[in-house]
């Protein structure tokens, strides 16, 4: 028997589209299941949620329809042992799905699955069709982060006391949905773009002085991490500081867990965090504290030369068009690190001294209480 | 005042170096430092010891030497911030170091280092001339990988139930140097390379059913996971079992955890396992449990088609030159893989069911005491 909530409804829902299946074929017709359109075109962004989302456009996928048929055999495939994982009590990533429902279809001499790139699609066509998440369905991704802070965690039965995990802390897993959270003692949750620096601020202990949580994302963020930082800001109404590189992949890594991403546009409101905001590095930091010497160049062309924008330069562009980075502050902070040809690291902080970072720099960037919208 | 053995010991090859060299100042001489040279002419195959080695060729760096001078000024920088770390009890990134001494020479229009390509041989050079681990000198590396079972650790004062983790388990950090086994009820390690797999085993209980503590690897093991795999066993006396996919890059991790890397070849005795046994997956185990469907082909050209071999074909055939891949087993494993270019990954075993892997496969592997030498 399932043991949450998430996976009692998870399991009403693809009960729902296994029985309207089979109810279209007992009356003759041509059975189909209908899911949002995922394309660009589809994706909205939502200004009240301050997050994107998918818009109204649905298609239908029919098993009498040669062009179909073979994709909605392996969508049946896929929601059928996704059931079977929920009421088993199991996880499997996508590539033991893949392994697990990969097998040649009797008489025919032809595979169910021939690569995960057939599989993979599938799931996430399923995931919109459920308005679900692919954890809810049992699925898990590839794990990646850390946690760090004054906060109990119940994780399959085991309270673990995060703030008595040395500077080892805990691993991240990719399905945090059943994490319990016992009890805690933190004024905020601090999302770190690398591992070294939230090394350096457990090693200045940054999270017991400042009661805070630190996740450690370890580059782009794991659907865990995402999922984590959601969860710990809407369950336990902590406000949400995130601190990266001040160059466009750190703002990129800030936009995917405050608005969400194009491709996983159905999950923003699961995944993304609209209330976070950012603490830095910005451009104003440079001059602020003194870092000009230990700037770097952006990599690439800048707009106006022959072939530009590419690399640094283009994704910055690309970041101004983005509709909740219109704020007038947010286009000037991006103009500035173009027109400068700048990008300044959390770890150029390091340049006065180590425990700098802890000690002054984030306590008086979040006690301003000013971020960049 | 350092904490650990280890540190003092450091410190004292830090100070004799130093002193070395303002006694050579002293007497009027041209100031150098010694080191062994890191070239592939100078790595040797320690037979007896399983493990790769630096040979007995050595180098001088020179102050008064127009192409040693400024690499020289950079091992002094480095070497004094190294013992000032240890001293203070901190650790610091490469990334951190680099930044921390970065600075103008007064005088000069001249900076003691412009980018990180520059600080990171010189570290190296340090690792190599000391003797050390790059870890005893407090730098530290991007942490990765897990870890799951029945040992209790003791970090920064923590006490650890590395039991009572549920399915996220411990970071391993990058410095392990410093955890204390404070006890365990395990019966070996097991080095698992996906961090999917890991999730996979931890789910069915394979850590507490098998008293076996399970390392994640999350891919390519990281300097923590190679050190940790290395003092579990020499420690505690465990057996270490590696379960890798049945590939050229499986094999290659399994290659640097039991024997070590080329590039890092001084360090082996303190990162390597060579008494480490891979139990999997192996091209005998495709027919022995029925995966025939279910293996992937290798990728690139075969070394007989023009222009071969290439890429999954290239590796097979430079681990078939590695020493300790000569014994006439792993020579008939790896070209078994080149003549019928399959491959077969850990999670084909899912084919069969999710938990087979863990109440039949890895046990059966583990207990026959038949592995690849």
């Amino acid at each position: 028997m399932p043991r949450l909530k998430e996976d009692e409804e998870t399991l009403r829902r693809l009960e729902r589209l296994g029985k309207q299946v089979v109810e279209r074929i007992r009356e003759g017709d041509n059975p189909y299941f209908e899911r949002p359109v995922r394309s660009r075109s589809n994706v909205v962004f939502n200004e009240e949620e301050g997050l994107l989302d998918l818009g109204d456009s649905k298609s239908k996928r029919y098993f009498m329809n040669i062009g179909h048929a073979r994709k909605f055999m392996q969508s049946m495939l896929v929601a059928s042992k996704c059931k079977e994982l929920i009421e088993e009590e199991r996880t499997a990533s996508i590539r033991e799905l893949y392994y697990q429902l990969k097998h040649t279809i009797p008489g025919l001499d032809e595979n169910t699955l021939e690569d995960q790139d057939e599989s993979n699609p599938v799931i996430v066509d399923l995931e919109t069709a459920l308005d679900s998440l692919r954890e809810h369905l049992h699925l898990i991704a590839e794990p990646k982060g850390r946690l760090f802070g004054p906060i109990t965690i119940e994780d399959e039965g085991d309270q673990i006391n995060c703030l008595k995990l040395g500077k080892s802390g805990l691993g991240i897993p990719s399905m945090v949905d059943d994490y319990k959270f016992v009890e805690h003692n933190a004024d905020y949750v601090l999302v770190v773009e690398t591992s070294a620096m939230a090394a350096r601020l457990v090693e200045e202990n940054f999270h017991k002085d400042q009661n805070a949580i630190i996740v450690s994302a370890g580059g782009q963020p794991s659907r865990g991490v995402r999922r984590l930082t959601n969860i710990l800001h809407n369950r336990l109404d902590l406000p949400v500081y995130v601190f990266t590189d001040g160059d466009p992949y750190g703002y990129y890594i800030y936009s995917v867990l405050t608005a969400g991403s194009m491709n996983l546009a159905f999950e923003s409101n699961r995944l993304a965090t609209p209330e976070a905001n950012l603490v830095g590095m910005t451009m104003a930091d440079i001059e602020n504290y003194g870092l000009e010497k230990v700037t770097e160049k952006l990599k690439g062309k800048h707009p106006d030369e022959s072939g530009g924008p590419t690399k640094d330069y283009k994704r910055a562009v690309e970041l101004m068009d983005y509709e909740w980075f219109k704020h007038k502050e947010w286009q000037k902070e991006l103009q500035t690190m173009i027109d400068e040809g700048v990008r300044v690291e959390q770890q150029a902080l390091a340049t006065n001294n180590l425990q700098f970072v802890a000690d002054t720099y984030l306590p008086e960037k979040i006690n301003s209480g000013k971020y960049l919208p």
